[in-house]
C-alpha cells in the first residue's frame, strides 16, 4: 500500500476533469476518442511486443446463470438442424443486455454522460434514441484496438489476494504499481487494473451483489488515467461503492471526459498469472468491438500476447 | 477464370475427405482443431508481419433488419437510465440468432456434423444437448486466433466483379489465383476467400436470398483448403447451391472434417481494395471469439493488420 | 357485393373523423376508450349468448417461422430440467415483437396516432418514451373484454373465397353483410370481419408478402365501425394497400379516433365455419390482454363461445 | 386453522396418485387431460354465474425488474415508427423465460413429469425435443378454458394476513374452508387457492426469494383436488419448501397425474375482496393460453366474472 495522502474535493475533481478533458482534442466530430492516440506507429510496436507467442483470453464466461451480481442473465438457446443424409448441424442463439458487473464488455463513448453531456460536448436528448445511438457508437470503433497492454497488479503490489471495501485503489497508488512493476505507461496504451475479483469471488460475497457497497477505484484514478493518456482501460472490479464524492460517475467518467475505451468485467487473474510467469507486464493486446450499428457497447473476448 | 477440370464424383469426394481428415491428428480430445496449427511461432511470424500499421474490420453491420436473405433479424433495443445530479447513460440489448447468411460469424467446431460423426469422431446424439453443445463448443476457442491471412481475391482474377451462379469456384482456381497474386499458403494460415459479395448485393438479387440458389465454392475447394493445411477460412460466399454433389456440407465439411475455424459472412470488399492499396496479399488476422460456454459460434469481428 | 357507391375524398375522411372521434367522450383521462362501452349489463348479456356451449380459438399458431409476410419470427427455445429421483421437466423462452401480420395481437391504444395526437389528444412525444409507454398501455385493459361478438363473412356475402385486392370492403358493404345475416349490431360489440384469409394464403401470395400491395378494407370502414359504435375489432385483412386517400392509417385510425381496441390477425375462417353450423352470427367472446405493465399491446387468444 | 392430522408417507402419496392418476381416463391418446370435464354444459353453466357482470383480472404484472425472486426478468423494449403526414406508432419486443415465481402464466401438461413418465404415461425422452414439446404442449389447450371458479380464501380462514413457513395448507383444510364458505366443489371446476401472497411479499421476504425455504401447500392436497374432480388450479404459493416427503413435485404432480392445467402466481389478493364484496364464492372464469404451437405453456391472464 502507498502512504495515504488527503483526497481531493468532489469541486476539485470537477474543475479537474473540466480543466483537462479531451474534447475538442481530435476535433468537434471526433468519435474515436482516446482511440486516436493508437497510431499505425503505434500499433506496428505493439505487435513488436510479441516474443513468445503465447496468447490467453481475457474474458470472463457468457454469463448464462442467475446470481446476486447478475440479475439479467444472458440467454443461450440450442437449435439442431437436420441435413440428409445423416448429417446435420446444431445453432444458437444468444440475447444479452451486457452492461453490469458479469460479462466482459466494452462500454462505447456514447454509455455514459454528466451535467456538461456526452464526449465531445453533444447532448444525449440529441443522441440517444428509442432506435440507437447517434453518437459514440461502439461501430465507430469496429477496425479495433491493437495496442501495447499494461498491467498493474494491485494485490501482488499489496501483498494481498484481493481489494477489499475499506482499502480502494487511488490514483498514487497506480502510479506506485508501475514504478514497483518497472513499466512505463505510454500514450495511447490499454491500461489494465486488476483488483483480484476473482480471489474476491471465491471467498464471497460476489463482486456488486450489493449495488451500494462494493471495493474498487476511487475517483482519484481519473487524474491517473488522464495524465497516462491511456486509450483504454481495462478492469475486473471499477469505481467503489459509496464513495466521499457524489460524483455520477466517478471513474467511468473517463469515458464522456478522455475518450477512453473502457472493458468492464474484464478476466484479470490469469493475466497477472502470465505476467508473472513471463517476468513482464506489458503485452500486445487486441479488442475486437462486434459492428453493432448505433450499440452502446458490446461483449468483447480481449486478447494478450507475450 | 482458369481451364475446366472434370469433376470429382460424389464419392470420390466423400473417399478423399474421409483419407485425409485431421480426426486424431492432434490426440482423441482434441478440441482445438486446425487452431493446432497456430504455434506460438506462427503467432510471432504474424506480428511481424505488420508493417505499415493499418488496421480494418472484415465484419458486416450487426443485421437488425428484415431482408429476402436475412430470415431472422438480430435484434437491438436500448434503454436509459438516469444518475442524478443530471448525469445519465445508455444502455442495450442484443439478441442474435447469428448462424446463417447476414452477420459475419464464426463457427464453431459443432457446428456441423456428417454421417461419419463431428469432429474427431464424435457422437452429435451425446454432445449436442438441449442445454449446450458438449464437444467442439465456441469456448475451446477462446484464446482467440492471431495468424496470417491470406487473401485470395477471385473478381480481380477473372477480371469481374463477382462470382455468378454458373462460374463456381473451384479448387484449382484458388490455387491459380495464390499463384498469380504471388502468395504462398503456409500451415496455419487464415485463408479469406473474396467472391464479390457486396458488389453481387448491389446489383441484386442478396446472395442467398433464394436459399437453393446461390453462387459459391465448389466441393473441390476441399482438397484445397486440405492441402494448404490453412487453421481457418473467412468467405463472403460460401458452398454454391445447387451442387452435383448431394453432399450435406460441401465446402462448410471443413469443420468437422479438418477441424477448421470457419468464419462465414465477412466483409472483404475492403480488404481487397487494402490489398490492392499496400500491394501485398497477407496481413496479420486476429479473430477473437466471444467466451460463450457450450455455445456453437458467435458474432466476431475480425481485424486485419497490415 | 354491393353497388359501388362514390368513394370520400381524403378531407371528407380527416373531417368525418375529426368531427365524430371519441375524445373527451369519457372523460380526458380516460385510457379505456371504448371499453367503456362494455357495461356490466353488457357483459351480463353477452354471457346469456352462450347456449350450446360450444367454444374456439380465434388465435393463428405462434408465428416462429420465417415467411414472406414474417419478417421478424417469434423465438420459442426449449429447455429441460432435472429433479431427482427420474423426475423432471421442460421449460420455454418465448420472444417477440408482436406487431405485424402474422401474430394474432391485440393493439392498445398507443399504437398509432396521426397528426391531432394519440387517443383523448395525447402528445406521442410526452407518452412514448424508450422505457414504456405511459398512455394507452395495455395494461389499461387487463381486466379483459367480455362482450358479444358478431362475425361479418365477406366471402359468404360475396360468394367467393376471399377478398382480393381490387375488390376492398368498404363500410357499406359491412352494412350489407350484417343486413344479409340478419343480425344488428349493438354498442359494445365487437365486430369480427373476415375476409378470407386462410384461403387467400394457401393460394398464395401469403397476405402482405408485399407490404405494399395487398388486399382488405377502404377506409369507408371508420365510419361504419363509429357508427356501430363497436368496443372492438377483429379481423385477419386491414387496411388494404395502395389506397387513394394517402391517410397515415386509414382503417387502424379506430385505435386513436374511437378508442377501439383492435386484434389484428385474428383467426377467423373456423369461425366462420362454426357460425355457419350453428346458424347465427353472435356469440360471447373474451379477450384477455397480457398485464403487461406499458406495453403497446400483446399477442393475445380470443376466443369465441355459442 | 383445522385440528392437525398426522401426515401421509412418501409411499402412501405415491402409492395414491399412482392408484388414482387419469391416465388413460379419456383415452391413451388425450392430450385435453383434466380439461375434458370442462363439456359444452359446464361451460353454459359457468355463464350462468355471472349476476352482476363485475370482471377483474387474475394476473400480477409482466416481471421486468430484477428481484430476489426473479432470477430471470421478462424483457420489453420499445420500439416507435413514423408515418408521414405527421402520423406513426409504437411497438414492443417482449421476451421471457416464464415459468418461475413471478409471471401468471399457465403450465401446460408437458411441464412436469416423474418416474413413471409425463401425462399419460409418456416418455419425456421421446416427447422433449430441442425443437418443442411433441406431447401435452400448450397449444393443445387454446380453445380455452370457461368454467366455474371457486376461490378457497385460506386467510380469511384462518383469520390471519397469509400463509406461513411453518403452516402449511393441508388438503383437509382445503376441505374445511369450502365447507366454511359454504361453497360446494363441482366436477370440472377451477380451484383458486389464496394463501396471501402479496400481504407476504410486502412484509418480506418475497416469496421464494430462497427457493429451498417457503411457504405452500403441502402434498396432502394432491388429494383434495384429485376428490374434487377439478379441471384447473390457480394459486398465488404453491409447493411448500421444504417438505417431508422427498418427491420431486409434491402438488405440482397434479399436472402429469391428473391432467389438471395449473396457473402459477395467479394475482388472488383483489379476487378475494372482491368475493368477499359479492358474497359469493364461485365465478365464471376464462384463461385463454396463447397458441404457442409445441409450447410448455404461456403467460396467461385469467379473468373472474361475478
Amino acid at each position: 500500500m502507498t502512504a495515504p495522502q488527503p483526497l481531493p474535493t468532489r469541486e476539485e475533481i470537477v474543475e479537474y476533469v473540466r480543466a483537462n478533458r479531451n474534447w475538442g482534442r481530435w476535433g468537434e466530430d471526433d468519435e474515436l476518442g482516446a482511440l486516436n492516440l493508437i497510431t499505425d506507429a503505434k500499433r506496428v510496436a505493439a505487435t513488436r511486443l510479441v516474443r513468445t507467442g503465447r496468447s490467453l483470453s481475457l474474458a470472463r464466461p457468457y454469463p448464462r446463470h442467475p446470481a446476486p451480481n447478475n440479475p439479467t442473465p444472458a440467454v443461450m438457446y440450442m437449435e439442431r438442424f437436420d441435413r440428409a443424409p445423416d448429417a446435420g448441424g446444431s445453432k444458437d442463439y444468444q440475447a444479452i443486455n451486457y452492461h453490469g458487473c458479469t460479462a466482459t464488455h466494452i462500454d462505447a463513448l456514447c454509455h455514459t454522460w454528466d451535467v456538461d453531456g456526452m464526449w465531445n460536448g453533444r447532448d444525449p436528448d440529441q443522441e440517444i434514441t428509442i432506435d440507437s445511438a447517434r453518437w459514440g457508437s461502439i461501430d465507430r470503433w469496429k477496425d479495433g484496438i491493437l495496442t501495447r497492454g499494461v498491467l498493474l497488479d494491485i494485490p501482488r503490489f499489496r501483498g494481498g489476494r484481493y481489494v477489499t471495501q475499506d482499502t480502494p485503489v487511488h490514483g498514487w497508488e497506480l502510479e506506485a504499481v508501475a514504478r514497483s512493476q518497472g513499466v512505463t505507461i505510454e500514450p495511447g496504451d490499454a491500461i489494465a487494473v486488476y483488483c483480484g475479483r476473482e480471489a474476491s469471488d471465491r471467498e464471497g460475497p460476489l463482486w456488486t451483489a450489493d449495488p451500494n457497497n462494493r471495493p474498487g477505484l476511487d475517483a482519484t484514478c481519473l487524474k491517473f488515467f488522464r495524465e497516462a493518456d491511456c486509450s483504454t482501460v481495462l478492469w475486473d472490479m471499477w469505481d467503489i461503492r459509496p464513495t466521499p464524492y457524489n460524483l455520477p460517475f466517478p471513474v467511468h467518467a473517463v469515458i464522456f471526459a478522455f475518450g477512453v475505451a473502457v472493458v468492464d468485467a474484464a478476466l484479470l487473474e490469469p493475466l497477472a498469472a502470465v505476467c508473472q510467469g513471463e517476468g513482464r507486464y506489458d503485452f500486445m493486446l487486441t479488442v475486437n468491438p462486434i459492428n453493432v450499428v448505433g450499440g452502446t457497447g458490446c461483449l468483447v473476448n480481449p486478447v494478450a500476447t507475450f
